[in-house]
């Protein structure tokens, strides 16, 4: 990462990133994602700056495994909202989505996408950071080869059910009145809101307008009960402990002697050689005891 | 904790345990409790000691919503084991159920059951260290009533509608097949189990033997397969991920610096004054610069 040879960098990003100047979009985001002490020091203070024209934006994750259209969802979703006047940025989920996010929202940007990938933890870490969790599912024959992952349909504020087009529509709406009962079962996160399951089809661009719609009710929701404030506050303490973890995590596995032993002591753990106590105990004595 | 004035304290221990002696069974579990520095040492000797003689017994997690008669179905079930020539030991939750289901493991139980306390994060905690996850439900008038957890659900390797007598019958069933449905929607966690739903009536004496041969049957299948054993190292290297991160937060809270400025930073947090960036880096900072 190098620096532009002007006097003020951070006025620079700033005022780029007011005027919604694309490459200085990028470049800020390129900053944040630095590994290099230098540029995570630049990346805090430009956080800060930006910090009091951050929190307007929509704040929309969407999930969904392989093959049930996302991207063609997202584009028409896009396309819509463009049509509505709204601008909107759409983001991956990547190690620092939160401060590409904050960024965009500084930026202007009405709505601001973060699409997960659909591996790992990414939609637990999505759902912890946006304002509505989509959650897009295909009728399929057998509904448990979609291979959604555990919890995930219990983070979501609504499902949709792609791809109810042509020969397929009554098997979505069969589909949508499955997941219907099946979320019912489900406690909800809000008293003010039981999330819905909707059908659409993204190649058609049929059922945008009606999932928007629900977004914005939902919204309006959950300002109106004081909702929204309260989970934007718990958002930003969960997100400073999942920091405060990482860096944790971090001193620990950067401490020489762990990474000497660590493979050692995994293995004995994993033979049954060691108890798990007994190696936590070892693994931490090394950090208070450096040489 | 007093240790016993004896002049091989481990021998006393081991021994004890291995001749099931309650008292020293129950001293034993204190003293991995402790939280003072010798009386842990102690512990982690004694479970080293002790770790040939684990790994045998049936390991069953039992969660469900207050009210859902779980004491009335561990009295119950344990009836059951004892009248099939078992032993049987019940431990809740607690800081080191794991390390207390292995003393009870070394004592030579056949079945360990562990209770949850239906709040926070003990039903994941309890599930990421059995071979079997027993989920009791009721059949309400709306299930969203029950108050299940969110993922709690999807944790089972079998759900138990209870309280299926008298009137209730019905009810019962009908809810049996709601569940059955729900489950089907989510993708098992095993190629080689899809968890089934039952009904029984704890009270009555009624549906035990069916979900205890359930257990019986999953653990043959989970056997052959390997996967048992797969779980049960996975376990052990999740367990000692886990207590590094507890070590790892417990030095970080034990922090002087953390300790007085947290409160202030928290705050700061919450209503905006400062980037969740910012206050993480600034309390990791602590760590690495002592006074």
């Amino acid at each position: 990462m190098t620096l532009p040879e002007i006097p003020d960098t951070m006025n620079y990003y700033i005022s780029g990133i007011q005027e919604k100047n694309r490459r200085i979009l990028s470049k800020a985001i390129t900053l944040i994602e630095s590994s290099l002490p230098e540029d995570q020091e630049a990346a805090g203070e430009l956080l800060e700056a930006l910090l009091p024209h951050t929190g307007n934006a929509v704040r929309l994750g969407i999930t969904g495994v392989p093959g049930v259209g996302k991207s063609t969802f997202v584009e028409a979703f896009g396309m819509y909202l463009l049509g509505q006047g709204l601008s909107l940025a759409v983001l991956g989920v990547a190690r620092k989505t939160r401060e590409a996010m904050l960024i965009c929202e500084a930026a202007g940007y009405d709505v601001i996408i973060v699409e997960t990938v659909g591996v790992g933890q990414s939609e637990t870490t999505v759902a912890s950071m946006v304002d509505f969790f989509l959650v897009l599912m295909l009728a399929g024959a057998g509904d448990e080869l979609q291979g959604i992952k555990k919890g995930v349909l219990e983070l979501a504020d609504a499902v949709a059910i792609n791809k109810a087009d042509q020969d397929n529509i009554k098997k979505a709406e069969r589909a949508r009145k499955e997941y219907e009962n099946a979320l019912h079962l489900l406690r909800p996160a809000s008293p003010a809101w039981s999330p819905p399951v909707m059908t659409c089809s993204a190649v058609e661009a049929d059922g945008i307008a009606q999932i928007w719609s629900v977004v914005t009710s939902h919204r309006k929701k959950m300002i109106a009960s004081g909702e929204m404030e309260t989970r934007r506050k718990k958002q930003a303490i969960d997100w400073m402990w999942s920091l405060v973890d990482e860096g944790l995590k971090y001193r620990f596995h950067k401490d020489r002697r762990v990474q000497k032993e660590l493979p050692e002591i995994t293995e004995d753990v994993n033979n049954g050689k060691m108890t798990p106590t007994f190696a936590a105990n070892r693994l931490l004595f090394f950090l208070d005891n450096k040489r």
